[in-house]
């Protein structure tokens, strides 16, 4: 038996269980959870802003440690590295066949047999897919990273998600030696822009959010300069990167870019009125807009890189509220709604 | 004393003038015009739609003969050929210091020291610098390519603004091997599109149009399916390359993108209302937008090889309507206002 948190909705909440675990099947690996942290999505859920199938096990932000091998599990992970029990592992937030043509392309997050942990309804034949739970059962085709046992887990389990994400958007931004670079929202993803752009080489780091506190917490991270939306008018940039969803910061932003400079919309993931864009001016500063939702296999490949080379050159613990277990579901999350700390992180050990 | 046609606004619109031409500084060349074709753009400054500095001499797509070489004149033309007098050439329609970050960055036609044949203002120290002329000077920085004998006057003329901005749209797309393409707005960009999409091996080529008869003339040109805009409600594609202008037809096509797909946006070079994007739409479907205006060196030099090439393949011909001379360069848009060609192109020799 393996407890997990079941997720009805935003009424119902959480009720903690415990279910059999299934035999592993085909190509997977049973984990035991050490840390699972809060994602916004999740917290969304929590709130009703998003609607899951239910019952579900939410949490997909995940580090643990590989307890079975299935009948032809993968024996290595996405770094080459040989897997095998007793391995720190985590896993991105997709399962899809490589032999998709959107996998081919490079969109393996969306391919047509997608799985998405931590977003799957609880059925007969489909359990154990969510962090907020002691086991997870990683599907045939997860790119899996085992991990150094070094990095502490709280700070791991951003890998699969927050660090991701951001490495997707900095691919799709290109280049970023000597440029500027706006990172839009200072929250979790924000923070990790700013950290992996100033190691990518930009030269100025411009962060911009509405909570000076936030802000002050940027320049830590890398942000070079600082400023509150209203401050922001009369800036220059290169490159945007667009996390706090906000109409606002969309249409205004396209308009501190260079010629020939990019915003890549990362953070508008939820129904909105529609942004406003003045088409003669995209066209004759030869701007480019880029959403991404996601990331892919390099991607995950670069965050992990990116977090043990640098989990020590940058406080991530301070952005981490620490100290829930599983039996403490309903308080981590409503701590998440009241104080709003970059992440709330549930200890599964 | 060479002639040429002075244009002052829609309302005073041409006189023609003869003036001594000016001896040829550090890095020009004299050019003896052969063809120029109206562009878009010169028509809607005949129409008052756009307004240039005047007295200015509109037409930059030209084709001419080097008639002189001026002190320290360039010796090789952007493929590396030899120029010498004699030879057909045409030119970019920008002259640009190649020192230029914009220049450095593949942005050329946006630098700082930016010169634009067919734009500028006739002064005492400016002058022939447009295609309604018997002669233009052509600038240093400018890029110049020397073209076949072969490719007939007309044909040519229009490398150097429809054919050029048409591949800088298709490096912006990408890779189009085995790709669908939808090409929205049929006019002489899209016409050309469709031609060179298909060169470039996209499998499905798709032409949008309110006039059908212009749909018709792009299955001639390489269009596989053609489309009137409400028609073209249930496609799916992987690039759209939107010519039209329409806010509609930008708005709509972003919808008719496969996940992962990108729109280029090259027609609306104009002041309209804003475009409504639904940003968690093109996040979720990892959607690109980019905007083009003009071209660079490497999208001029692929325009004069595909226009080499292609010319016998394609009845560009048809699309042109010829016989105006200088002095009918009033009747020239009168014709092209009223008539609507693809092209109306005037005879210089």
């Amino acid at each position: 038996m393996s407890k997990f948190a079941s997720f009805i909705n935003s009424t119902q909440k959480f009720s903690i269980k415990s279910d059999p675990l299934p035999s592993l099947k085909e190509g997977e690996i049973l984990v035991k959870n050490l840390c699972t942290s809060l994602c916004r999505s999740d917290i969304h859920t929590y709130q009703g802003k998003r609607v899951e199938k239910s019952p579900t096990i939410l949490g997909h932000e995940i580090v643990g440690v590989i307890e079975q091998l299935g009948p032809n599990a993968p024996v290595k992970d996405v770094r080459g590295n040989e897997l095998k029990i007793g391995d720190k592992v985590t896993w991105a937030i997709f399962a899809s066949s490589p032999e998709d043509e959107l996998s081919k392309a490079g969109i393996p997050q969306k391919a047509k047999d997608l799985f998405k942990y931590g977003h799957e309804q609880i059925t007969d034949h489909s359990h154990f897919h969510g962090g907020l739970s002691v086991n997870t059962v990683l599907r045939k085709n997860t790119p899996i990273a085992m991990l150094n046992n070094d990095l502490p887990n709280e700070i791991a389990s951003l890998i699969n998600c927050s660090v991701a994400t951001v490495a997707g958007a900095i691919r799709l931004a290109g280049e970023l030696k000597g440029k500027t670079v706006l990172v839009y929202g200072a929250g979790m993803l924000g923070i990790i822009a700013c950290a992996m752009a100033s190691k990518m080489g930009a030269t100025n780091i411009i962060a911009i959010d509405e909570n000076e506190q936030r802000l002050e917490i940027s320049k830590k991270f890398g942000a070079t300069q600082t400023h509150t939306p209203k401050a922001a008018s009369k800036l220059k940039v290169d490159i945007v990167l667009e996390f706090s969803g906000a109409i606002s910061a969309m249409e205004s932003s396209i308009h501190l870019l260079h010629i020939g400079g990019a915003a890549i919309w990362i953070g508008a993931v939820f129904a909105q009125p529609a942004v406003q864009i003045n088409a003669e001016y995209l066209i004759r500063n030869l701007i480019t807009i880029k959403g991404l939702h996601n990331y892919n296999n390099e991607d995950f490949i670069n965050a992990v890189n990116f977090m043990e080379l640098n989990h020590g050159n940058f406080d991530f613990e301070q952005l981490i509220k620490k100290g829930f277990v599983l039996d403490q579901v309903d308080a981590a999350f409503e701590y998440a709604v009241t104080h709003n700390p970059f992440r709330v992180s549930i200890d599964l050990t």
